[in-house]
């Protein structure tokens, strides 16, 4: 894609043709400039081939107010648009609908206020992590690039703190780059170090976001000396020779025991007669379990205790989890000390993490939920075909509630005119089954926060976070949930709860719609 | 991301670190300018959730070659490699480099010569799809985009293909902007289209390829009226006013077949006595093969026979193809014809297509083959674990074999100085299995094609295809591949062979290695 098709496909028509067309038709019924609300949020956590993750990690609201900033219809947008023909070959949208778009470019999204849950915290389903409000047609017409900025980044930090936990905090690096979807690849990075990476291997945005990136080198580097009629041993020669302070070695080109690590081994001893500490080595392929117990051995064995172990191919959390649980139980018998071996593991994740794999998108949603008539909000119900999706309706707000151990224990959704912290008894309704509540006292919280915050009002994005920050609300927010919650496989449930007040509202919409529909 | 940093991040800085500190050492070993060869490949199919492909579809090129042109290691993106610390805090490119780069740039790839498979031809595993050859630093430097712009595109085409197969041919349009991998999806909406279906929602990407987006409205849009205290009947009779050529109405806000659809016909009705032609309904939700058979019964009583009914809501090949099963055996009870309604469906395929959902990373890899030493091509190979992983060595030409009914019978990899046309009998052996081989005389024969065209030589990339020509390259491929490798669950294999010489430089240079390395 060329400079100006990019402008032309990451612009203002980075949308569905139907926010279009709804807002023509708003415009033509008057309603355009009608006050209205959307609430973004997800249903469900993913479902890593059958396995449900117990939280999320939201992220990706940066890059979506970069986008939103000073977005307009430009001339050549509108131009695409009055080409756009029906089925009767006449123009789809009309002059008065386009001088509109046009009059109120750029800036085109600055009517809208936005509060949102901050990056790096920790988010749960029928929650709302986005509310926008202002001009019907203008955030309708916002609903697509919102869910494309924010589905992907919070699918991905998401697993990104899944792998980190799994692997007990060590260093974990994205390598996905070639795996992404194409330039999606760069959102996914940024994702993956707010979920709890440490590094990336893509270069370009680890300058952006002010990562070192991080690299060795491939198999095509033995390859090119081997084929120049000389070995394994004197590529690793001359990668040490240029990069003496940070010589990491890939070992599995030809056999990984007998001649990768052997050779390793040759070329660190070089390197310390010379006053170099080696980096370590890493291994791309076989029984990566095995290989680290017998790297370690014949690493200790030459006096290499430190150096790193850095394993890829095809890693994710249940991976790295198998990993470490057989070098638990194995590598005592090889002599090998196993909290030593799993300290000096380091973890190089590709594909599992740039696309989410076992369930490579986040079912993210963008719902009307309130209208403004005669300046009051009316809120806004759908009754689909289960109760789990009908969304809660009206302006509401986002609590997280935190018992006397500071942990966090639900997550509580209230009117927009409630505040819990000044109830001395609250009750948390179940979202769909009314059977279910319970009440807590506030003497049994140690705390209630509320989590959304205006990101974006009158065309001023906040002050954006550096992700560093948003890293520690990560690591704070995952410390605060139960060991049940966070567990891979199988977790416990958290609370998504509603107040009483917003469940009757609730209940009341239901039924009403559902008498007017019948 | 702002504009300064998409420039850095989508720039050459595209790539991972180690393929900078390979070039590195080239450069320093005075290997930078050796010619060297890479092939692109992938290793197996795609396997949705265990059910591997038959075939897949080639794309991506166009859109490297844009990112190719003019390439250049800019100031800024110097300054970027320049800042780069080692672990000892000393910058880990020297400045002879950073200024070898700067040197070369812009136009930092010129010196590649690139030939290709055409995009939309149908293509198959471990057969170079792209060849690379060039100075060894320079090569090195293209494998991430090289791999980031082929792999997506191909794993969606692939898809898309598919999936269009399974709809009969009828008209598919790609839903998945929300669900991709953020501005990934762009790629994403491109490759659908050259994989087979017909339009996409995405306003920005339909315009840049020339194709009308396609889009109606949302559930929101019914109950923004709702709220206001109209019903979902005066949304329609709006949505009619404005579109009266394309109105096409989503039934399923409130009650599908007691709302829904009687309101739309009314409005229909409407339309009709106003000149006008309904277009269609549209279901996202509940079971659409026995809602689609009701509302065709419901539309048919109403005089309707020819509106569309546009089915979304997770589809894939394998839905859609139990959707058109179930209509084929239920339809009839319910009065319906079942090849009518078969024929009035259209489908939206979104998050599925768009992530290729079931595997959502295609393994393309790139690897070196061959290096020039005093002026001869040496070939380049990697023992690995497995016989399937150790990459065809040496400069090779790709050919596909039409038996007798001009179907694809065999696609076969020969040496660059073999013509299989030129030959009375052709031996094909199993890449790996040296039992495994097959004969054919030329006479059994209609055709013997070459698959690589030269795409890119001396900073000029060949003359991009249209779309449709993409599209109509995949069509004859696809009509050509015999019916049993087009089964959606266990196709049958087709042959990838090698020619005889091809296998023994390939036995000859698996042996010299591992004696080398023993």
């Amino acid at each position: 894609m060329n400079e100006t098709d990019r402008r032309t496909a990451e612009g203002i028509l980075y949308t569905d043709e139907y926010q279009l067309t709804m807002a023509q038709l708003y415009f033509r019924a008057g309603l355009h400039v009608r006050p209205a609300q959307f609430d973004h949020f997800f249903r469900t956590y993913p479902a890593y081939d059958g396995h449900q993750a117990g939280f999320c990690v939201n992220a990706g609201m940066g890059w979506l107010l970069d986008w939103m900033h000073g977005a307009a219809f430009r001339p050549e947008d509108i131009d695409c648009l009055r080409s756009t023909r029906n089925r009767a070959g006449q123009p789809v949208f009309g002059d008065d609908f386009l001088a509109w778009l046009a009059g109120n470019s750029p800036g085109f999204f600055d009517s809208l206020t936005i509060r949102a849950v901050p990056e790096g915290r920790v988010v749960h389903p029928n929650t709302p992590l986005t509310v926008v409000e202002g001009p019907l047609a203008v955030a309708q017409i916002l609903e697509t690039s919102l869910l494309s900025h924010l589905n992907y980044q919070t699918l991905v930090a998401t697993k990104a703190a899944r792998i980190k936990d799994s692997a007990r905090g060590r260093v974990v690096m994205e390598f996905g780059l070639r795996r992404g979807q194409e330039k999606g690849a760069n959102a996914g990075a940024r994702a993956a170090l707010i979920g709890g990476v440490d590094f990336t291997s893509n270069v370009g945005i680890s300058h952006v976001l002010g990562f070192p990136p991080k690299g060795t080198h491939a198999h095509s580097m033995v390859q090119v000396f081997m084929s120049l009629g000389m070995s394994e041993l004197a590529a690793f020669r001359a990668f040490a020779d240029v990069y003496p302070d940070d010589c990491l070695l890939l070992v599995d080109t030809i056999d990984t025991l007998h001649s990768g690590i052997p050779n390793a081994i040759t070329v660190f001893e070089e390197l310390r007669r010379k006053g170099h500490q080696p980096s370590g080595i890493r291994m791309d392929s076989g029984d990566l379990a095995y290989l680290s117990i017998q790297a370690a051995r014949m690493l200790n064995d030459a006096g290499f205790p430190d150096a790193s172990i850095v394993l890829s191919n095809d890693l994710d959390e249940l991976v790295i989890w198998q990993i470490i649980t057989q070098i638990s139980e194995e590598a005592a018998r090889y002599g090998v000390d196993a909290d030593h071996l799993i300290n000096r593991l380091v973890y190089g994740v590709g594909t599992r993490l740039i696309t989410s794999w076992g369930e490579p998108a986040l079912g993210g949603v963008y719902k009307l939920v309130a209208v403004q008539d005669g300046g009051k909000w009316v809120p806004a119900i759908k009754i689909s075909e289960s109760a789990e999706k009908t969304p809660n309706p009206g302006n509401k707000r986002l609590w997280r509630l935190y018992d006397r151990r500071c942990k966090a224990t639900a997550d509580l959704i209230s009117l927009d005119d409630e505040d819990p912290r000044e109830a001395a008894r609250i009750t948390l309704r179940h979202p769909t089954d009314h059977a279910r509540y319970r009440a807590l006292e506030r003497a049994d919280l140690c705390e209630i926060e509320p989590l959304l915050v205006e990101v974006f009002r009158e065309g001023r994005a906040s002050e954006p976070a550096p992700i560093d920050e948003m890293r520690a609300r990560r690591k704070a927010d995952v410390e605060r949930l139960d060991a049940g919650v966070k567990r891979l496989v199988n977790p416990h449930i958290y609370h998504v709860s509603l107040t009483q007040n917003l469940w009757d509202l609730k209940q009341k919409l239901i039924e009403s719609a559902m008498q007017r529909s019948h």
